[in-house]
């Protein structure tokens, strides 16, 4: 067979850039965007981010350049997902919840040379700067972009908009329409930067590409069940994966993005009713949310809402709940390194005859690989070979792929650290069942090892959920002057139980685990979050540490 | 940024046998293809494909070798659409209409090694290689694999048998299960050739790639709005654009592939009753044999039927009939240069409020792009300026994008002819709609011109098609001794219509249509078709000619 001829006409670099250019005429008159009173055509929406590509080219965004962004769900952080790329610039969208100090580490790690930035988190980036200021060049510093919120914020702050010369309205209105939108020479390059979360002291960036973004949107579509003009609900944060990569997958569709600036049950189920929302997504955190809204605040479905969940699995209780709503919720399990949901539960009809309880235990497992990725699969993270399928040999769970990150930024070892062997080592530990589903145990870090035994922190707390007294639950290790380490169960109760003591919630556990796997510690509190709902369990560990070793002196029984 | 690493982990070239891969885990145990008594799951595909590919390579088959086939819609040309990719071989289905002279050529023309033939295609396949042995050694001859279908041929005709050593079945089975599956090393490699049709003295051998056909087949899944789990009917010829790249499409969805020998309104209907039919796709020939449909052979359909139509707009009535029957009609356009459906009529919701006629107007329009494209366009083949997006000038369609083919085989001055300004030229006349949707007008070479004026063939079909006894209709252009050509109506009637005259046609069509544009000779008959059900204009062309040129010495009036 003769040279393979590639031209223009049989060969473009694979881009979510080419999603917007084709729903700019497919969709050009229906909605893209809705937010509040605003509301956007996807041919406006190409228009507008043609406009803010050009305004971030004359001010001399280039190939490269990190622009990063700190930024609620609202319709700049969306026109910033294309409008960056368009540019010929990486986007770099920064949890909101992160204070001063570590958006100074972001920024300066990042290299960012602009950010932008919404008006109720201006003091944070504005004080970043400061912070960066001290060891920096005033050239090198980033400038800010103001992004004002009359209808959530209310007037403007004269004062911040006086110390910026740019405002994200007027800053777009400047680019010109005939700008001429960058195109990725080489589908590889990179389109955005996501940091992991969690992290402290050395932030890991990881690099999505043009190819991996595509790939990874049509296959978000896909998993999602998502048919053509789907309303999106956005509870899920863009700053998160790029919002599990939809924020391109909603324009490959056609579809609507509700924006939402503050995740609230009235604010789901009014949004849900108003926009006749189809897909939604969210830690389990917001599916607990919802069930617990007051009826007040709750209004009917105006059909089946699918709604995508990871980050943990949902506890059976939550998923019932779910169900009675009208939710029809599908598990997921994935990394920031996988560009957000990697695996999904994917459902059989015939369980749906099972008993609720057997469904609840299938539907935890976090499944098998989406179409964007080649594989994933449990494994000795030594040997590299696989575990046994047997549903009990723990061992390392490995995905691979084009939906697997570039790298990290700017971090070759840890690069190579992680792609060891020709597979993305997740950390996560997990079992593979006889079906070819995965099932995560646990974190590497978070394993509890106890007299020598492993104990999965997370089979420990689906016990804990199951107790009907109880809103949420973390269990970590606390040191032990005997057995190493005992697992201590951190534990929100539901308003109105207050009388559940600590040996109740132990001997619950005891009923139904192994007694070395029950907690010896229970504490009562509310639990730390990050942004997106899950447990900062390094924080609960540093409380398990500070209470000192548990000791058996007086203890009676083992 | 840091050059970016390349691995394993996070690159993998773009290539459909991933599909199979990922099905034959989700999938394991759900029907991948029923055929009659025949059925096989997911997990039994991937070991039938392996072993395939492993008795290939067995065989001699090597990278770049192409594998002919000659089959109808049965389970083997389905199971040949990953076997021979996985033995590195390139896949070359033959139309099963060509007789044995053109299927010789075919076979010099590709080099195919190898050709699987089914038992009613035996003495074609038989004679073609007896043609090709006049001028080429007897070693180079393709050797025949030959399918026995026991349950809709019979009893097994020994002759043909024991002309052959292989046998379909036994050749499989001869296949190792631990037979390492190629990958390509490039998804730019070859991974099956289309011979286009209508082709007669000089074959013209579409090449299409792993990456495009990964690519065409997600974008096939989504135009085709479907789901996880479809069941698709066969009525689209597999050996045609790689059905529409569905055989690949249904594998990602781990939907099941409904075999049909032969497409019958009746094998229809009761397939789609039994199987709970959700997608099909056929020609508007396929249609109007479902809407004529005896009653006694119909059925209930179970649910909505999904139909992708295509080759030539679907006439209103047949339209009508299809939605009242429950069938729910798309209609797109494509080449085989585009793999299959390249553009689609995008429906939008608020035409459903539209009074019938101008649905169908709406809906005879070929639309959008796909998203595995990345444009349409309709231009000035000589400035490659557009056209006013007017819905009246008319330019050549040109579409440009990832499946856009790789070339024509060993024809490289035709592959850059058609590639000629970055764009693939169709050789289609059309128009571009104020809403960015494209019309098809003609095949340049089936334009009409007539006294200077263009006459589109497919606009006076569609006023012929509206006249209630006509069934089927095509119009060419007849040489005209003062007009230059004059269209020339070929007509079939409806059964117990054989009263309606040539003069009704052409007053029926003077009443709509510029009288320059009605047909000024009509022919009753059945009209030619290919195996895709598009009429052969070429064969109606020479018989026009055939006729002589039409003289108006006696007209009284033009």
């Amino acid at each position: 067979m003769e040279e393979v001829i590639r031209c223009p006409a049989n060969y473009v670099p694979l881009s979510p850039i080419s999603f917007l250019r084709r729903s700019s005429v497919v969709y050009r008159d229906r909605p893209s965007i809705v937010y509040g009173d605003v509301q956007y055509t996807w041919g406006e929406t190409l228009q507008r981010c043609t406009k803010l590509a050009s305004a971030l080219s004359q001010l001399g965004i280039s190939r490269g350049n990190v622009v990063a962004a700190l930024l609620p769900n609202v319709p700049a952080i969306y026109e910033l997902h294309f409008g960056v790329p368009m540019s010929s610039g990486i986007l770099c969208t920064l949890n909101v919840r992160h204070d001063a100090a570590m958006v100074s580490v972001l920024l300066k790690h990042s290299g960012a040379k602009l950010i932008f930035v919404d008006e109720q988190f201006f003091e944070i980036a504005s004080n970043a700067i400061q912070i960066l200021s001290k060891n920096t060049a005033a050239k090198n510093l980033p400038q800010i972009v103001l992004v004002l919120d009359k209808q959530a914020v209310g007037a403007v702050n004269q004062t911040h908009l006086s110390r910026n010369k740019l405002e994200y309205e007027s800053f777009l209105m400047s680019g010109k329409l005939d700008f001429e939108v960058y195109s990725p020479k080489d589908e590889l390059e990179p389109i955005s930067l996501n940091y992991t979360s969690g992290t402290t002291s050395r932030p890991k960036g990881v690099v999505y590409s043009h190819r991996g973004a595509y790939l990874n949107s049509l296959a978000a579509v896909l998993l999602n069940e998502m048919h053509s003009l789907p309303v999106y609900l956005w509870t899920v944060p863009m700053f998160h994966c790029n919002g599990w990569c939809l924020t391109w997958g909603v324009a490959a569709q056609g579809g609507t993005n509700v924006c939402l600036r503050n995740v609230t049950a009235k604010g789901i189920f009014s949004n849900i009713a108003e926009h006749k929302v189809t897909h939604m997504g969210g830690a389990p955190t917001v599916l607990t949310m919802i069930i617990n809204c007051p009826a007040n605040d709750k209004k009917p479905l105006p059909g089946k809402v699918a709604v995508m969940t990871g980050a943990a699995p949902p506890p059976p209780e939550v998923l019932f709940k779910m169900e009675d709503l009208g939710f029809s919720v599908t598990h997921s399990y994935g990394l920031t390194e996988t560009y957000g949901p990697g695996t999904v539960c994917v459902w059989k009809p015939e369980w749906d005859a099972l008993p609720p309880n057997e469904r609840a235990k299938l539907k935890s497992r976090q499944g098998v690989h989406h179409i964007g990725l080649e594989g994933v699969d449990v494994k000795d993270p030594k040997t590299m070979k696989s575990v046994p399928a047997d549903g009990k040999t723990i061992g390392e769970v490995m995905l691979r792929g084009n939906t697997v990150m570039t790298g990290y930024l700017n971090d070759v070892q840890e690069t190579q650290e992680s792609f060891k062997g020709g597979w993305f080592h997740s950390g996560d530990l997990g079992v593979m069942h006889s079906d070819g589903y995965i099932q995560l145990k646990d974190r590497s870090k978070d394993i509890i090892i106890s007299g020598g035994e492993n104990i999965s922190t997370i089979e420990v707390e689906s016990v804990i959920f199951s107790h009907p007294a109880v809103l949420d639950a973390a269990v970590v290790g606390r040191p032990d002057d005997h057995w190493g380490e005992t697992p201590c169960a951190f534990v929100q109760l539901k308003d109105g139980h207050d009388q559940v003591s600590a040996a109740e919630i132990i001997g619950f556990c005891r009923d139904s685990l192994p007694h070395y796997m029950a907690p010896r510690t229970v504490v009562f509190g509310d639990l730390p979050k990050t942004s997106t709902g899950k447990t900062q369990k390094f924080v609960l560990r540093e409380k398990a540490k500070a209470m000192g070793s548990l000791s058996h002196k007086n203890a009676s029984k083992l």
